[in-house]
C-alpha cells in the first residue's frame, strides 16, 4: 500500500560494514567437504567476512550505523526512531537497538528489535520505520540489519555454512514536505515455517551438531523465483509506476543465479541492479543494506533515483520496498 | 501522540496462558539461598509458572493466541498481521510469529517479531501494531507477548531467580468506523543499557554461570518510579483526558510495591487495577496482558471501558498505551 502521508520519506544516507577479516572458498575447502569451483556455480560466492572473536553484533551495526549517519550529514541526536534487525543479537537483555543507541548517543530516539528471521529482515525493518515516521515525532530513522552468522554455525556442515557471512547495512529515512515515490508490501507464510530452521539459541534444546541451518532447497528456489517477481510488481504497480520507471534494484544477495533469473523475469538489464555476494555471501537482512550502500559509493544510485528493494527468505517471509534514495 | 486516523482502533479480545507447573516460593527455598518471607516482601510473589521440558515459547503463544480470538469470537484467517514479542525464540530460525502463524492457521497475515529486552514489549507491540493497523490492509492485529525464562535462569543466582515466572497474554486489536480513545507513548534510553544485562544467548561469549540477569536495583527502582506515572500522564493527556476519566489501569506486574506507590503516585484507587504477580510473578512482556486478561474475564474491565496499559523496564525502555477494551 502507499504510504497515506502528506509529506515524503526517503532515504538520504547510507552506510555498511563488513568485518575485516576474509574466508575465502579456499579456506573453507580445509573445514568442509566442498570446493570453490562448486561453491561459485551454485551461489556465485569466492569470499565471506567473519567476525573476529571479539567483534559482538552491536559493533558491526554501529559501524555501518556512522557511516550512514555521516553520509545523511546528521548527528546521533537528530534520529528520532532506532529498529535494528537481526536474529543473533550481543545478549539476551537488553535489545540490542538500545545497545547502538546508548553507544551512538541517539539519545532522542525511541530504539527497537524486529526479526523475521535473517533474511527477510529488510523490508520488515524499512517499512516499519515507514509505519511509524510520522513528521511529528518521528522524523528521521535509522533502520541497521546486521548478522554474524560465524559464531553459530556448525563449520562441518557444507550446504549451509559456505553460503553464509557477516555483516552489517544501514539507512537514514527522512520526512520531508511534499510527495514521493513510496510504497511496501509484505508477506509471510507461517504455514512453510519449516522450510528453513536453524535450530539452536532458543527453548528448543537441540544438539550442538544440529545446530546450523537446514534449507529445503527446491522448495525455497521456487519459492524465490516466484515471490520475487510478484511482490516487486506489487509495490511498483501500487506507486503508480512500471517497471521501466524505477532506477535502481536491489535483491536480497542470497545466490547470484535466482538473482538474475529475477531479473530476466523482471526486465531489468545488469546496468540497473548491483550484485556482491561473489565478496560478501549471503549476510542475511544486511546483504541488501550492503548492495545498496556499495552502490550509492559507486555512484551507480544518483540522488533522486527511485529504488525497488526486495528481501526474502525464512518465515517464508517476503517483502519489498519502493523508495527515493534522495541523498544529501 | 494520538492515531491520525478517522477510524478507532479498540480490543476486542483478550487471552493468556501460563504453565500449569506451579513453583512455589518454599520450592524455590530448597534451590537457594532465599526464603518465602523475603520473596514476599521485596516483590509480592508466593508462586510463578515454569515451563515443561517440552513447552517451547510459541507453544505458550499458541495457547493464548487462540484464547484471545474466541474472545474475539474470530477465526484465525481474519487476522492480517501478527506481531510477537519475546526475548527468547523456539529457535534462530524462523521468527517465533511466523511459526505462531503457521500453526494458528492464520494463513492472511503478515507476522513479525520484534523485542524490547523483555519487561517493556508489551507497549511496544502493542504501539507496533497499532502503527500498522490502516484500517485497509490491516484490519485486526493479534499481539503475544510470551516469555519462558525458566530454561535459562541461572538457579543459584538468587536475586533474578526468585522473581521470574513464564507465561503468555495476547490481545486482538480491530480497526472500525467512528472516532475513539487511543494514545501511544514510547521512550528507550540505550545510554542506560547496562543497568539491566542478561547476558547469554547471542554473540558475546560468557560463561554458563554469568548466564543471569543481573540488575541494578537502586537505579531501576528510581526508574520505574519516576517514568511510569509520567507516560501514563503522557498518554492520557494526549488523548484528552484526565486521570478520573480512565477506567482501569494495567501495570508490568514486577514489583507489587512499586505498582502500589505508583497507583498512589497517579491517584489510582485498588478497585481500576487488577494485580497478580503473587501468582505469576515477573513474566516479562506477557505479565500486563496476563493482567489484562484476567482483568476481563474476572468482570473488572467491562466492554467500552478506558484503559492504560504500562510496561517498562531493560533499554532503558518504557512506554503505555491508552485503549478502548471493547470486547465483543
Amino acid at each position: 500500500m502507499t504510504a497515506p502521508h502528506d509529506f515524503s520519506i526517503r532515504c538520504v544516507g547510507t552506510g555498511s560494514y563488513a568485518p575485516e577479516t576474509v574466508l575465502t572458498n579456499q579456506d573453507i575447502e580445509q573445514r568442509m567437504d566442498t570446493n570453490d569451483a562448486w561453491i561459485q556455480k551454485t551461489y556465485g560466492i569466492r569470499e565471506r567476512r567473519v567476525a573476529s572473536p571479539t567483534q559482538q553484533v552491536s559493533d558491526l551495526s554501529c559501524e555501518a550505523a556512522k557511516r550512514a549517519l555521516d553520509a545523511a550529514m546528521l548527528g546521533p541526536e537528530q534520529i528520532d526512531l532506532i529498529i535494528h534487525a537481526s536474529i543473533n543479537n550481543d545478549v539476551r537483555v537488553p535489545a540490542t537497538a538500545c545497545i547502538v543507541q546508548g553507544r551512538l548517543g541517539c539519545d532522542e530516539a525511541v530504539a527497537f528489535d524486529i526479526n523475521l528471521g535473517g533474511c527477510p529482515n529488510t523490508a520488515f525493518a524499512l517499512t516499519t520505520a515507514i509505519k511509524y515516521l510520522d513528521g511529528v515525532r518521528f522524523k528521521r530513522a535509522l533502520v541497521i540489519c546486521t548478522e554474524i552468522y560465524s559464531k553459530f554455525i556448525n563449520w562441518s556442515y557444507r550446504s549451509s555454512a559456505c553460503f553464509l557471512g557477516d555483516g552489517s547495512g544501514a539507512v537514514v529515512l527522512e520526512t520531508g514536505p511534499g510527495g514521493g515515490p513510496l510504497a511496501c508490501d509484505l508477506h509471510t507464510a507461517g504455514s512453510q515455517y519449516a522450510e528453513v530452521v536453524w535450530a539452536g539459541g532458543g527453548t528448543r534444546q537441540v544438539d550442538p551438531e544440529e545446530q546450523t541451518p537446514i534449507i529445503n532447497g527446491r522448495v525455497v528456489w521456487d519459492f524465490g523465483h516466484r515471490v520475487v517477481p510478484e511482490v516487486i510488481r506489487t509495490v511498483i504497480a501500487s506507486a503508480g509506476f512500471e517497471v521501466d520507471d524505477v532506477d535502481f534494484f536491489i535483491f536480497h544477495q542470497a545466490n547470484i543465479n535466482m538473482i538474475r533469473n529475477n531479473m530476466a523475469a523482471l526486465g531489468v538489464p545488469p546496468e540497473r541492479t548491483h550484485m556482491n555476494n561473489d565478496r560478501f555471501g549471503n549476510t542475511g537482512g544486511a546483504s541488501s543494506l550492503i548492495a545498496l550502500d556499495e552502490a550509492v559509493r559507486l555512484g551507480k544510485i544518483p540522488p533522486k533515483s527511485r529504488v525497488v528493494l526486495c528481501s526474502y527468505g525464512a518465515g517464508l517471509a517476503w517483502g519489498a520496498v519502493l523508495f527515493e534514495y534522495r541523498g544529501r
